[in-house]
């Protein structure tokens, strides 16, 4: 939420304003509607990067004054390796990258992926029409996974908006443990969780998004990202609370020991 | 052939030395290895657009010094949209034109087209372990095709070098003839010819490849390129003869006319 008193940092040399429409790692949602009004009205173009949020919330790009949006396929149970980018019509002129045979109108030259275009045009398509029920499981699983954890572990807390967050992920700090640790141990247990965002899980740096939201170095370093999916079920859910509460429980009375 | 008496236009400031292995629109192959020979002489690094040749040529990087080679997959019965740039270890620092989460070793961030390269390197097998038996398949077609035209018809005329050339190309002028009026008449029968490269099939302009290798406007503007598969039959290029040279009868027979 654009909030009064809050200061609008568009100057006389914006020409864009490109956000998330939802945290890859928190979730959080923000405030695209806010936003594509105030860019509209100081005639600023908009993007935003739709990724992990096509799969739950509806976009309407006339309606949210978005001029370009990006999209992906992997995130929406369609094929991985091809995205699409929205451009309104007439609103800017994109410099293509890949120069050659002038496909794709000379925005994107090269044969095109056309199984990786037709999969991701139904994956869209279904996400779409099952965007309710899907949001509404998952939220539900999600849910119950964070009532699971707070019945029985102290001292964890979500990180991200607490409302205004997507319905498919949870970010959650453990404090006292060690998130590369823990996310190891439940690995060994059948439970898939990373500590930042699924490109950089290799690296061993902290997550930007938690150093720029959190100031306690304790949240950021036990903090782990789960995300739940729509062929996920409620006994899969009570199973992975339990190697959570466990590996949290074990790894607390571990440093205790120490 | 790089002949006695040929010029070496490397000079001081060559850094890069990039063709094609085989020419997309008359299918004439370049002296690789001599070319690889050279570049490797003169430290000049050596890459070539292999996208035409691979299925037909055994191209060996290291026999044939070359630096870099590109490959793609639908012109090997792989999947479209996918394609792979082979960089010798060591030769060159390569500037990633697209940046991210630092995939592929930061050479190109992006969630990768698995279901798209697990395609191209089957397809990368079976073009290696079939490639003698589809180039003699696919070059008795061709041959015969050439031969069924040559009979009936008179002033038709092969383009690109007689002897080195890809077993799956041909690019024929027929004089007198309009080659877009051709096409569209071949296309009407079944038979689907193009006349320059499958990029730039929506340009009416002449192709760049006819027009450096030819002078003659008549032979160019009658060009057309006809490509031969492995699933191709001896029935269906019976069909194409009786195809072309009745729609090229009718057309020099309409010129006469005018």
């Amino acid at each position: 939420m654009v909030e009064e008193g809050d200061e609008v940092v568009i100057r006389d040399e914006t020409v864009l304003v490109s956000l998330m429409a939802a945290n890859n790692e928190v979730g959080t949602i923000a405030p695209i509607e806010e936003i594509g009004r105030i860019t509209s009205e100081e005639d600023v173009l908009f993007h935003t990067d739709a990724v992990q949020a096509i799969g739950y919330l509806e976009l309407d790009v006339d309606e949210l004054e978005i001029d370009l949006m990006s999209l992906s396929g992997h995130k929406i149970y369609g094929p991985k390796g091809v995205g699409a980018l929205y451009v309104r019509y007439g609103s800017t002129h994109i410099e293509p990258l890949v120069h050659g045979g002038g496909h794709e109108r000379g925005w994107r030259s090269g044969t095109l992926n056309t199984p990786g275009i037709v999969g991701l045009a139904k994956a869209i398509e279904l996400a779409e029409s099952e965007r309710t029920e899907r949001s509404k499981k998952v939220r539900g699983l999600r849910d119950r996974f964070w009532e699971g954890l707070d019945e029985e572990l102290d001292e964890i807390y979500i990180n991200g908006h607490p409302d205004d967050r997507l319905p498919n992920n949870l970010s959650v700090s453990f404090v006292g443990v060690d998130n590369q640790r823990l996310v190891g141990r439940l690995s060994d247990d059948g439970v898939y969780a990373a500590t930042g965002s699924a490109c950089s899980t290799m690296e061993t740096k902290e997550s930007h998004v938690l150093t720029g939201m959190l100031s306690d170095d304790d949240r950021i370093e036990s903090s782990i990202r789960f995300g739940f999916g729509k062929d996920n079920t409620e006994s899969e859910i009570e199973e992975a609370i339990e190697v959570v509460v466990n590996n949290v429980n074990r790894l607390r009375k571990f440093n205790d020991m120490m």
